[in-house]
């Protein structure tokens, strides 16, 4: 057997299983990369200590690299060495990849399950019939996430050298950092994390539309390709996702900066042009890139609860971000704004949604939110600490978010295990529930009667 | 115009409103109800120190007495004077026989108007021609609600008798409690409130019967009333609602018991048998009589967070109880189980739910977390205390539960207003917004095209 023929077979055998059963597809490559990242990290030569790192340790970081988090309980800059750092770089963008092709390969198993004629990939749809729908996605997800990091990488190069960094350290940290913003992994290498530049736009913004590129998922960013000349026709999926992702951002940047404008240990003692782009970091990595430019630690009560709820709703489907998606909330409020208005069909943007995805919608919130109920309350038993940091902190990883309040170097190992498991189900759970459940529709012929229980 | 000629027309002219627009009618008996006391509060002689309470205080104590939720920025026992007290338990009274009657005429106009055949007072249906169907309620609730609380202040009166209290007060106090356990008030005239009796199972039995019989519901109450006889065909809703409220109860009881069995400050310093008691007590009263026998404000985190989703539930529908009710919770959970199973329909005791009643729990949890949420953040912006007490105390308002950490007297006069906003809008609101949700219902002839965006 020859080597192409050889390759057509795993390609084949990929694309059974990707037809077949992607859920489980989702959850066994993600756990093996884990597991193998995981062993990378638990090598002496991975600390710049030259000690073997704690088992949980290496778990934690290893989990948070993959599933693109970026909550840490050790300091990435100083703790891990250069090789350490590169497993996570490679971590990071296994996992950003992983996630946006398992996400599309689920889309497409819905679409060709409910039998839409209407394809993810539309317009090229001709010439993938050679290499396969699957085999073409996953190309097409690599040259767009590289291409934007290349990208992201030659404008955040020159900032490097003109702060008087290295030539090889600059290009180190700008391929690191461009990797982390555009899979929303969060994780910095600086020595000082991203604080010191608090007030720098060349920093900041690449930051800002990196980290938006990379969260409204990869279906937009292809829909808003192949139909750049003719905008107005990008499908529903895209219009939803952007008008909610702006929505939220503008929404929760303004009301973040108003929160916070006068706190001196945050935006309060900056000058003016400062606190903006600070505020407006501020108000788009919870959707979900997990950067922090001010001391998230120093926030407000009444900000940590609003980026609670923010980072709960996270960012696109198949994205590199998590939460249970902006379209989530926006199908939600649309199906309340038709029951208050007495409509039958839950309609916008001259379009009907099908009530099995409003359906899907409630699930997807439903068990998302029990299951932050419940880990909080795990976690409030495990500890001491108070509600306020632990349901920040559980929502974060939950969300695959990364911002932190500062508590997860110091949870009980116990705790830090709860959050592993959070970050694994919040990445892969929550897309592989929605593709499960939009997979599933047994048809009983046997009809109950009806009677209606009183509500409210 | 004869006097009975009279009546006759108010009583046809309060038929024509209940039938024709219920949600104005409830919004406006209770406000008025509420000025009413308000006024007769906010007089010299209804304090002990014969000094005129301040207006927000009056206010308060008005709303959470006709609301029945118990919350208070001074203490019932001592503040006020035995005139103060009678008019609270006056507006207990009115308020608790209020809701039960406003919701079930609500109940009646949504059968009514859907045209199902079955009533809600099927049994009593021939007789009630004469006096119409409203008057009959009326007369219904009426004698329900004086029979339990009759029964309870005879069972209390002997207790506080053997107690060493003079008759007088004795009977004073029997008649107080029982009130304001029937109608899930909350409110205590005791001078050291419940903890005195912590251990006390002739005092605390009935507290917790009595209290479930008032949360449970009208509806449910006289269901099983008419159909005592063959217990095993009561409706659908009573099904859902006893299952519901029981499994809250022993689950709630539970946990509660597990978080605080050794907290020093609570359950922990007390004899077995009293630690079981008060742990009953502790489970039961979150939905939603508010009584509390031992300190919550000594409570670990985790059983304040738990406590926060046992109130936001709260009891029955057409209750004295308040929350999203239980049916709301039992048929989420019932539609997400029937959306993981692919099933068309969601089932249970051998009935189908109309998707309509599905769409009307979805928009009521979703709109009361909402409403919770946005509380939380205004009160978080007005002072300085934290998200578990504020969390605790907002939802504790909405679900016009009455459990407190202790922080209502300590608010600012515009954090008390919020707390009397959200007593209101949890009182009146759920049970209105839900009626009205039910009576909606366009048709339109144009339907779109329809499309799926990605959810999860
Ligand atoms: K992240
Ligand atoms: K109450």
């Amino acid at each position: 057997m020859r080597l192409p023929e050889f390759l057509a077979k795993r390609r084949d055998a990929l694309d059974h299983v990707a037809r077949h059963s992607p859920a489980r597809l989702a959850v066994g490559v993600f756990a093996s990369v884990i597991a193998i990242v995981t062993l990378l990290l638990w090598q002496p030569i991975a600390t710049t200590s030259g000690e073997r790192p704690g088992f949980v340790d290496a778990l934690f970081t290893a989990t948070s690299a993959v599933c693109v988090t970026g909550l840490v309980t050790v300091d990435t800059a100083t703790y891990w060495s250069t090789y350490g750092q590169f497993v996570i770089m490679v971590g990071i963008k296994i996992g950003g990849l992983g996630v946006m092709t398992l996400a599309s390969i689920l889309g497409l198993a819905v679409s060709r399950r409910i039998g839409l004629t209407q394809r993810l990939l539309t317009a090229s749809e001709t010439k993938t019939n050679k290499l396969g729908e699957v085999g073409s996605l996953i190309r097409a997800v690599i040259i767009a996430s590289v291409a934007v990091e290349v990208t992201l990488a030659l404008i955040l190069f020159p900032r490097f050298l003109t702060l008087g960094v290295p030539a090889l350290a600059s290009a180190w940290e700008a391929v690191f950092l461009a990797v982390s913003i555009f899979n929303n992994a969060g994780f910095v290498v600086l020595p000082e994390g991203m604080a010191p530049y608090v007030g720098d736009w060349w920093m900041c913004l690449p930051l800002i539309i990196g980290t938006a590129i990379g969260a409204v998922g990869f279906p937009v960013i292809l829909n808003v390709w192949t139909r750049r000349r003719s905008l107005r026709r990008v499908t529903l999926h895209t219009k939803l996702t952007l008008t909610t992702y702006a929505a939220l951002f503008v929404g929760g940047t303004i009301a973040i900066g108003a929160f916070e404008w006068t706190n001196e240990r945050t935006l309060g003692a900056l000058p003016l042009a400062d606190r903006v782009l600070a505020t407006m970091v501020a108000g788009i990595t919870p959707r979900s890139s997990g950067f922090s430019t001010v001391d998230v630690g120093a926030m407000h009560e009444s900000t940590w609860f609003l980026t609670d709820a923010l980072m709960f709703v996270g960012g696109g489907s198949a994205s590199t971000a998590g939460g249970i998606k902006v379209t989530t909330l926006a199908v939600l409020l649309l199906a309340i704004v038709a029951e208050a208005r007495g409509d039958r069909d839950v309609e916008v943007f001259r379009r009907r949604i099908d009530p099995a995805v409003i359906r899907v919608a409630i699930a997807v919130s439903f068990i998302g939110a029990t299951i932050v109920g419940v880990s909080t309350l795990i976690l409030l038993n495990l500890t001491n600490l108070r509600l306020d940091v632990i349901l920040f902190e559980v929502i974060s990883a939950f969300a695959t978010c990364g911002l932190s309040t500062g508590i997860t170097p110091l949870l009980p190992e116990s705790g830090k295990v709860l959050l592993v498991v959070l970050m694994f189900f919040g990445r892969i759970g929550t897309m592989t529930l929605a593709a499960a459940l939009a997979l599933r529709n047994r048809r009983r012929v046997i009809r109950l009667p009806e009677e209606r229980p009183i509500i409210g």
